[in-house]
């Protein structure tokens, strides 16, 4: 087995980690032709993760033939593995023996990953197949909040208690035949179930029997509340390079470990949704139906309408301005365009730094500071260039000055708002990815507007 | 040591892991007061990320100040942990005995990730410190190309040839005085170095004495070659669940290992780069310096003048349409303002498609495709509703309809763009982060005032 995946990354060199470009269509010819034995030669040499990747490139309908033709190939780490869109289809189509043998394969942490995002009687059907022990421990994941550490927890855990030495807990290890699959850490538990510390297996490995455990514990140890926002935890696991936490309930009792590999899904969930967010898309994959996108990015779009609105109700105010200056029209795009790009870099650099928490209440006022008087030297250098541009391009000193001075005001203001308006969407509770574009092109648009109208209508008219 | 930070997790539950907002002013009150013992009792309980983040948060003159009293206080893991632009600042002021004993407690992987971004005469300053060994395997690490890993990984391994049994691989590993201070696994290589699979502690533990190695490895095997992008790395142990990987040179002989806290490191900056390239912003934190900033975001915003001159270039051939309708240049930023917003969430979503590897050669067609029939549906729902304000607001139904088409029209190309550019972009090996959205709000912008005021100045006058 090992061997075999050393041969297949040793071919994938060149294109790294991508599939193979003759998968995707190889698939759909054994489709058409209704081949099993050519589906399962084509899965056989590939990683559940890249079995899921080729079910997501499929259209609709090849996707299901694919299921009824050969739905046991299915296993339940690629059903895992299957963006949340794609997963309740896949599911439906799949025979309920099937299914059952892919739940049961599972550990309880990627059970729960599995069926938490199911409808109701889906959900069940699937717990169903468990056996007894396993659909408590998922049941009970399910009872603590969403994107919660008790969800994502597995519930698994080597635990010895801290007076313990190396040679009993060695000792207990071979004995026990229930080892969860990846394990890093024993965790110490205190006689009332609390961790108060863990030591790594290397550490176990190459210390004597008679050494305590409690003396060889690892000085990154935290414990995470079975509460705690999974951000924060994935947080935790980046910041303090972890690579296992226990997880413990409002006692303070061990009822759970997170490793890193858990950590790292949700980090690269979390960026994902920053990214989408900022760019006013919600959760979104390219599975998704037509419609369906449509309709998600709606609202923002809509936002959008209503901040172009307001900025076109204040160049209104100034048609008569430009009734008489045509060029006003012609130049007036490039202040709110420039403003509003620069109050996009702002707030990017702002929100990244709340969600890494480097911006605190301690810097705030430092890097306002900085903002503003990073917008004035690009304003200052571009009302130059746009200076000379206007006196070039319509031969109007005057209409040079009045774009520069404009461009100046709106950079600044760009500053400003790019770094406050994260700022006071984090401080009362609303996520500044979500939220920051649409307040700071609002501000930078009407701003960028009524400068240059105004004051070409004051120096020009 | 365990129980105390245990202590600190619980103190910190209601903020999870931000640093305590009254750490920051207590540490400047302690530098200004110059009280040495104090700072040392702040730092005492601080992981050294914690420390470093604190040092970040200074302002220039304190943290000089903060060096000389109490240099002593950074180790080698806070140096690694301080931000690369702030870095080379505070090893300037580092007396150097402190230095060399800061660098001497890292591991290969860590030296290297601490010297490979400083000027040559503070790199080599640094690796005098080292012993001789040391010395000799960051300098290996550092002829491999930056960003590859070759870099990331570390060079203590714990091999073992692959006919061992566990028995022997125990001893061996209770024998060895120098292990690793983290290793998840045991390396099996063949008699030529070359890795063939790899054994998890925790199966190690709980196998029997005269079980050979070979029969007890690991599917998730893969080898990395040493001359492979990080972020390639970091895709694979996200994509696979690896927990450490082996690194080969190009003969494929075992040289050194990456393990999943490293690839989450990479995996983490690769996502900060990609939402501040997609918002124009090179690399940035928050303790570089005004001007650097301000000059860092200068070459964006400078391509955005040149696309918003096009744009304006657009709108000068309409003036003579414009000066005969006013309302004309009120509402025509609304028609671009929502193209550039419809671009830039399509181009999102491909530019983080390309980057997860979903969007390839097999599914392109059909994503497209998708794009322009979601962005002809948005762009129908805003005609109508644009189309309605366009007649209340003027009195003139035919400019409802302009609007409306325009609108259409301009959704729809930005859904194509949006799609197109970043495709294109990537096929012909330029970041599609980087780039697109400049080229997509060209196309948006340029479209969109030539299609408004184009429809204007045929059916409107």
């Amino acid at each position: 087995m090992a061997a075999e995946n050393d041969t297949l990354t040793e071919d994938r060199e060149d294109d790294a980690y991508a599939l193979d470009a003759e998968l995707a269509p190889a698939i759909r010819l054994a489709i058409a032709s209704g081949d099993v034995g050519r589906i399962e030669e084509l899965f056989e040499p590939l990683h559940p993760a890249d079995i899921a990747d080729l079910l997501e490139q499929l259209q609709p309908g090849q996707l299901k033939e694919l299921l009824l033709l050969a739905g046991h190939l299915i296993d339940g780490e690629t059903l895992s593995e299957i963006d949340e869109g794609l997963r309740e289809e896949v599911i439906a189509f799949l025979p309920s023996d099937v299914l059952a043998e892919a739940v049961r394969d599972l550990e309880s942490d990627d059970v729960v990953d599995l069926v938490e995002d199911l409808a109701a009687p889906q959900q069940e059907a699937l717990l169903e197949h468990l056996e007894d022990a396993d659909r408590v421990a998922v049941q009970a994941a399910l009872s603590f909040p969403e994107y919660s550490a008790g969800r994502l927890m597995q519930t698994e855990v080597v635990a010895a208690p801290e007076h313990w030495n190396v040679g009993q807990a060695i000792d207990f290890m071979r004995r026990r035949e229930d080892l969860p699959e990846q394990f890093y850490h024993i965790m110490l538990v205190d006689p009332r179930h609390r961790p108060t510390g863990y030591v790594t297996l290397g550490k176990l490995m190459s210390s004597r029997r008679d050494v305590t455990l409690g003396d060889i514990t690892e000085p990154t140890f935290r414990t995470v509340p079975a509460t705690q926002d999974e951000g924060e935890v994935a947080y935790a696991f980046n910041q303090y390079h972890l690579i296992s936490a226990p997880v413990v309930d409002d006692d303070g009792r061990l009822i759970g470990v997170i490793t890193i590999d858990d950590a790292m899904i949700v980090l690269d969930e979390e960026h994902e949704e920053d990214i989408l967010r900022l760019a006013g898309v919600g959760e979104e994959s390219l599975s998704d139906k037509t419609f369906a996108i449509a309709r998600r990015r709606f609202p923002w779009l809509f936002v959008n309408l209503i901040t172009a609105i307001l900025a076109s109700l204040v160049i209104a105010q100034f048609e008569a301005t430009i009734a008489a200056i045509v060029a006003l029209a012609v130049l007036m795009p490039i202040v709110a365009s420039m403003g509003g790009n620069a109050g996009t870099q702002t707030l990017t650099v702002a929100v990244r730094a709340l969600a890494t928490k480097d911006l605190t209440p301690s810097n705030a006022l430092r890097v306002i500071r900085r903002e503003v008087v990073a917008g004035l030297l690009n304003g200052l250098v571009f009302a130059l260039i746009m200076g000379a541009v206007g006196i070039a391009w319509f031969g109007t000193p005057m209409l040079g000055v009045v774009i520069g001075i404009a461009m100046v005001i709106n950079l600044v203001v760009a500053g400003l708002a790019g770094i406050l308006v994260p700022l006071t969407l984090d401080r009362v509770g609303i996520d500044p990815a979500l939220a920051s574009g649409a307040f700071v092109t609002t501000v930078t648009d009407v701003v960028g507007f009524f400068a240059f109208l105004g004051l070409a209508a004051v120096l020009l008219l």
